[in-house]
């Protein structure tokens, strides 16, 4: 049978990640600065362990049973006091949904919000699978160029000016402001005001997706989480264990009014039910415990010194011509060559003859034909090659 | 903000659980066989407990780190051999995808097979869920009737032969095969092969569900699954640990030909990036050290000797006019009432005057207008009520 001949329309949307295709070629004796994984050494594996003994022990019955769409209880609570830490109120539970990663979230904004044809903004870069996830749902995609400080917000408004100019919907603006994937760029804190202030003024969500905010390991004091700021119920937080415990658990989770998480349990209810329970319940006790909070720090210093690691190599090592970002949050630094090279073309060469990988970054742009760019990994490869 | 105005259309299309919804009114001293929960004294915790501590002893590194979109390459191994003691054989790894339980899989299929207005068959009644996860992706879905040895093949054979005649596409035949929910009715071997024979003669997909297969306990020989039966790659099969482990666990899998599983890959790809490793790796270890065999048994014990009680009971108690099924599989009695009582609006009566609750037959109906049947789970309450 020729299953092409079922497939949805929808499906010819699909694409597989360059990265993951791209990340098949690298071998053992391959430096791989492409994928994007936490460090294996800053996992709590023996907390965790401990944690899961105690859990199986003293609720058994409840962690392998079937649980509510919108997550477990005691985990709902424990990220409310961990977020209202970083200046994030909810007024409780029912403003909180536990996903499976972040990446759940992101489908689930997609499906909630996206109807073909509709606008969306990203940051330009901006993150992959947050592409992936939107493309499903047949939007129209607009970047939005970046510079230090983050989104341009005068471009942006002129982009919105534009879209309505034209009658089209424009449902949301997506951004990663702390550390960003791909660039590692921070938005300022006036870049974050004026953001707001303009999602305000043209009634617009904004999805803040904050993977990193949580190990931000910069000098300076780290801005603001735009929900921290936001009076108008108009943000919708995505955050993840993925980066401040392990990515193996599969848990993420969304902060927004009441009213946003009610429409996230009706869509993740007919995608997968629930998340793991037995894994909800291992997190509520990493955080009661406080093996997140003291687990955070040693996640930054490890970070900091992969960075400064890099970033002194690439001014030693990188000719004239070449460009790129100086993260205080996140996993990557974004270079830049000279316009007539191509990272993509480039990347044969560089894994074959060099033993080398990074991701090209021309996938990383919603609608921008960049060829010069490349996304380097610095958290994943250890300080030493190891061959 | 009014968050009305950013909806999806799509996002219509969703409805709360009328399970989930009633059984809110449940209290403690409600005797409830509304929901549909395994016995969590069937669960193995112990063992779960004992594999979690050596899988986060020798592979923590792998176990808590971000993985493959297919799954964990020892689970798809060992859930081969387990297979394979059914009588469904697959070539390798490649035939297998892990889902975050069957209710990811039902959304892929939803979302990979159907364009809005693609006709989808089911057994009426049908899963409930199965049902939600469709319906999101704008199919008309038409059921078809069941009888004691499964799903009426001459029916749907005429149905068939009808959506074809008026130029409609038709994607796939969804089916719960084995102990079906709500009705646990098995269909028949003669059943089985008509329907495999009518799907290669009018080339169509087969979706077979088959939560249950694997705690069969009737008397006689449990029929084959259309899986093992498929020599045209026609059939999708969809399994889960929520039955044979432990719901929380949230582990599902499909097994197909190796074209349909890479297209699985690339939409759970955007929807999760990949399953727990951490429980891809308990479920690998429970399935390698035999826990999940030697556990079986057990659990066919427990439901059969609660169905028994509950069939005794309905013997004892129903009155002239109520007839219900006799299950060797599943979690479900079906029980027909005259038709002048609506099962919708007495089980208000039932809950709060007689303390006991029930699911309303009515939504399990794709497009007949029953309201005097009821879906009896026997699964979870204990044999004493406990107040």
């Amino acid at each position: 049978m020729n299953i092409n001949e079922f497939l949805s329309d929808r499906s010819k949307l699909m694409k597989a990640s360059e990265i993951r295709e791209l990340l098949k070629w690298v071998t053992e004796n391959v430096i791989s600065f492409g994928g994007g994984m936490p460090d294996p050494s800053s996992f709590p594996a023996k907390e965790i362990m401990e944690v899961t003994k105690d859990v199986l022990t003293t609720k058994a019955e409840k962690a392998l049973q079937y649980g509510t769409t919108g997550g477990v209880l005691e985990l709902k609570e424990e990220l409310t006091k961990f977020m209202d830490k970083v200046g994030i109120k909810v007024d409780g539970p029912e403003n909180i949904i536990i996903t499976v990663g972040s990446q759940e979230a992101l489908d689930i904004v997609g499906r909630l919000f996206i109807n073909p044809g509709d606008y969306v903004i990203t940051e330009s870069p901006t993150y992959l699978a947050a592409l992936q996830a939107f493309r499903i749902y047949g939007p129209r995609i607009i970047g939005v160029p970046m510079d230090e400080y983050g989104i341009k917000v005068d471009v942006l408004e002129g982009v919105i000016k534009k879209v309505i100019e034209d009658g089209g919907k424009l449902k949301f603006i997506y951004v990663v402001p702390t550390g960003q994937n791909p660039t590692g760029i921070t938005m300022s804190m006036e870049r974050r005001k004026a953001l707001l202030e303009i999602a305000s003024r043209y009634d617009l969500l904004i999805i803040e997706d904050d993977p990193y905010g949580y190990i931000y390991f910069g000098d300076e004091e780290p801005p603001m989480r735009l929900k921290a700021m936001d009076s108008e119920g108009r943000v919708i937080y995505l955050s993840t264990f993925s980066k401040i415990a392990a990515p193996g658990l599969r848990l993420g989770w969304v902060a927004a009014s009441d009213e946003v998480i009610k429409w996230f349990e009706l869509a993740k209810q007919s995608i997968d039910l629930h998340t793991s329970t037995l894994n909800q319940y291992i997190a509520a006790e990493l955080l009661r415990r406080g093996v997140i909070e003291r687990n955070i720090p040693r996640i930054k210093e490890i970070y900091r010194t992969k960075r400064d690691l890099m970033l002194q190599a690439l001014n030693e090592y990188m000719p004239e011509g070449v460009t790129w970002t100086k993260p205080s949050a996140g996993m990557f630094i974004w270079l830049t060559t000279p316009k007539k090279i191509d990272t993509g073309e480039m990347l044969g060469t560089a894994i074959k003859k060099y033993g080398v990988a990074y991701v090209p970054g021309k996938s990383f742009y919603p609608n921008e034909d960049r060829h010069n760019d490349m996304r380097l990994n610095f958290t994943y490869p250890t300080p030493q090659a190891d061959f």
